[in-house]
């Protein structure tokens, strides 16, 4: 029987924060985290292994447990396969008992099962957040020639895009790209920057079948269509779901048989029992809809709250649900989100304005490495309040959507934004004349001020 | 007689944006603008055209009129010498009388007169906002070999970084580096990445007299303490004061003598009459004392409130004094200060806590061009709300800050960023694990929350 005071089951970034942040608060505890692995990657570094920029997935290993044991946090590898939440203890499959005084759930997703057949055939691979699974899925791809992607969110676009840059060809298959983060005008865009002699993209075009040799090893995709491709492997980036059969089997309650139900304090329907990260609920800041929004960022973020109330309540979220707020590189050109988009807002029937400009991102235009940076806006017809935004740029666009998050997050309007202080600087930004998030605010508002 | 609807006195970045805005929100109107000069440099950019970045200070001229006159603002070349408030009517140097309905004052900021002997003469250079002036004293630079920089603001260390890189000698004279905007240890760091072999820096030494020969002509500089140095020309950076003799002659009420009276709806104490920009006043979000702090994205949020406010109240100006924010590159590395230093605070007796953070911009640290990155934060030692933040970087510093900015603005707390939702990326940012922001909060709450 090891016995600890908090005791982390799963060691991503939820994980890993929450240890290190309980120590920080409580010196004094004993803090334990159980992980299955001994090595963790870098969750959203995973499509670079495949390509250039970093030479194989060790080098997107991170050496986290290694900053958590500085802390004093103990590091267990094994995996819990069942919790007597009477008894406050979690048994690993090493038949190691681990009691505990607080319990924090952070368990993650795992890839969601495609509805295509043959999916478990030679050949075919998921993108776990797995390092063993990722060295060997690593290895195989380098040495096909042509590999299917199916799927056109961020995983499967991402590492369609460096596969192809290292040489491979690529049939891409899913639905406009990246469509829940950004309106299609932006997809469209996208959809040029990736444009790439490797790429062939089937869109709207759904995925039947993988066909398999007598081996049983993929040699093709059929479609739905009749068509058919060959490939030397696939890569299903389909999706992920939360990990929660071990808290299923342990008497949780699931939201929608989904996700582990959490309140505001991270709290789970039992007494001292705590759930972060991917395989909590998410609610979505707007449509207060659960919504399967998987990020390590707002896994951190809970991880903060849930060690801050641990033992007394401290730290109020202050944030009324997710705002799927995103970055990417795709083709060089960095593509970011933040909000809801005006597609899905028209689902959900909310009533809004949007405005696009297009500006640049160093003033002079003369200065040299001057970049096209585009904001899009789009904010509650009625109250001007901004409930999403979509950015396109270089380097930069990876903190101009943080800005817009906090905008979002703080129930700011376009009003608002008018008289915004930025700093703006030649090397730096684009002009203060033309600072495109005030611009973008300014364009929408036209019309509601006159005399 | 030329009559107008609306009248705008300066055609800098704030008058243009004003112009711009009218043109949006009053389509019925006429809008015009009276600038002295034809063409327009970009302030911030103008240390710029001293280095290799600019070809010559045409590049850093902007079509600012051009982008209006589209918009239908007409221009006029020529300096308002009088205002006849009762007759609403404005007269030219050029005897041209302007009849305005609403008039906004946008004249900018001229350089200080310095306490140094012989700043006329020959040789001795101002850096005011006048592409002519900027034009001559450009190609008299490029003559010289030694040049001594007076002050130590941004503009004074901009410059004598600027002409270093193109290889002059450069005596730089002042107090430690961009004192106001940064705390002690910041300035030493700016210090070191600014070392360069063409750099002599006189740290905390007072100019007394410029040195001048027969023939007038600057050839070196004399210090309090007694010792000399010699040079080709002296820059004096010395700071800048509100431009406000027309306002003063036609009897408008100045705040302490020096700057424009307006409200929070840019109103000066006239019926009609509204200033904007570096001529109008400026108080400090949090000491609410009036301060010298001229930045061309607050004059262009001012030029919208004004713009929006014209007629009828539309737009309650949402901050509440500038927050100084503000981004520069010294020796390549980006500098960047939202709100008041730690040692300001001390200054006007306000109970504080800091944290500082150094983290990555990429992660995991193994990708290419990754650069260092570090967040210090100043928070209310009771409250915790955060009252400024200083950044170095890279180039995404520079919205970095703006993030900072609107957690300054909207008075987030420390404790709201423990939980703030930040889009993260390998090739755009930190890991969500240790995003700055978030960890240098954390490292201030730690003490505060516990069992």
């Amino acid at each position: 029987m090891t016995q600890t005071d908090i005791l982390i089951i799963g060691g991503g970034p939820a994980g890993m924060v929450a240890s290190m942040t309980c120590r920080q608060y409580y010196p004094s505890k004993r803090v334990t985290v159980v992980k299955e692995q001994e090595k963790s990657l870098v969750p959203c570094g995973i499509p670079y292994v495949f390509g250039n920029l970093l030479e194989s997935p060790e080098d997107d290993m991170i050496p986290c447990g290694e900053r958590s044991e500085k802390m004093g946090v103990k590091l267990y590898h094994d995996r819990i396969v069942e919790i007597d939440f009477d008894e406050k203890v979690a048994i690993g499959e090493s038949g190691e008992r681990y009691g505990y005084e607080k319990l924090i759930l952070a368990t993650g997703s795992v890839p969601r099962e495609p509805k295509i057949s043959n999916w478990d055939a030679e050949g075919v691979f998921f993108v776990p957040k797995d390092p063993d699974y990722i060295l060997q899925m690593h290895a195989r791809v380098q040495e096909m020639e042509t590999i299917a992607v199916i799927g056109t969110g961020f995983i499967g676009v991402e590492i369609a895009g460096e596969l192809a840059h290292k040489g491979k060809k690529v049939h891409l298959v899913g639905s406009r790209l990246l469509k829940h983060a950004f309106d299609p005008e932006l997809s469209d865009y996208m959809e040029q920057k990736m444009l790439h002699e490797n790429i062939t993209f089937h869109k709207d075009r759904r995925s039947k079948e993988i066909l398999v040799n007598e081996q049983d090893r993929a040699v093709g995709v059929a479609f739905d269509d009749g068509e058919r491709i060959a490939c030397d492997g696939v890569i299903l980036a389909t999706g992920y779901r939360a990990n929660t059969e071990l808290a299923k089997k342990s008497g949780l309650s699931l939201r929608q048989g989904e996700t582990i139900y959490v309140d505001e304090y991270m709290r789970t329907t039992r007494e001292d029992v705590f759930a972060i990260g991917d395989c909590a609920e998410k609610r979505h800041f707007l449509t207060k809809r659960t919504v399967p929004i998987m990020l390590a960022s707002t896994a951190t973020a809970e991880a903060r709250v849930a060690a801050a109330n641990l033992y007394k309540i401290n730290l109020v979220k202050s944030f009324s649900g997710t705002i799927d707020i995103f970055s990417t590189v795709i083709g060089g050109t960095c593509f970011a989100s933040a909000g809801i988009t005006e597609e899905d807002a028209a689902k959900h029937r909310i009533n809004t304005v949007s405005a696009t400009v297009i500006g640049s991102d160093k003033h002079p235009a003369k200065l040299p490495n001057n970049h096209k940076q585009a904001v899009k806006l789009v904010a509650m017809a009625n109250s001007g309040i901004v409930i999403g935004a979509q950015v396109i740029g270089s380097i930069d666009t990876g903190e101009m959507i943080n800005i817009l998050g906090v905008i979002i997050e703080k129930r700011m309007t376009v009003f608002d934004l008018l008289n915004l202080q930025v700093a703006t600087h030649p090397l730096l930004t684009s002009g203060p004349t033309a600072y495109p998030i005030v611009q973008a605010a300014q364009n929408i508002v036209v019309g509601h001020i006159g005399s």
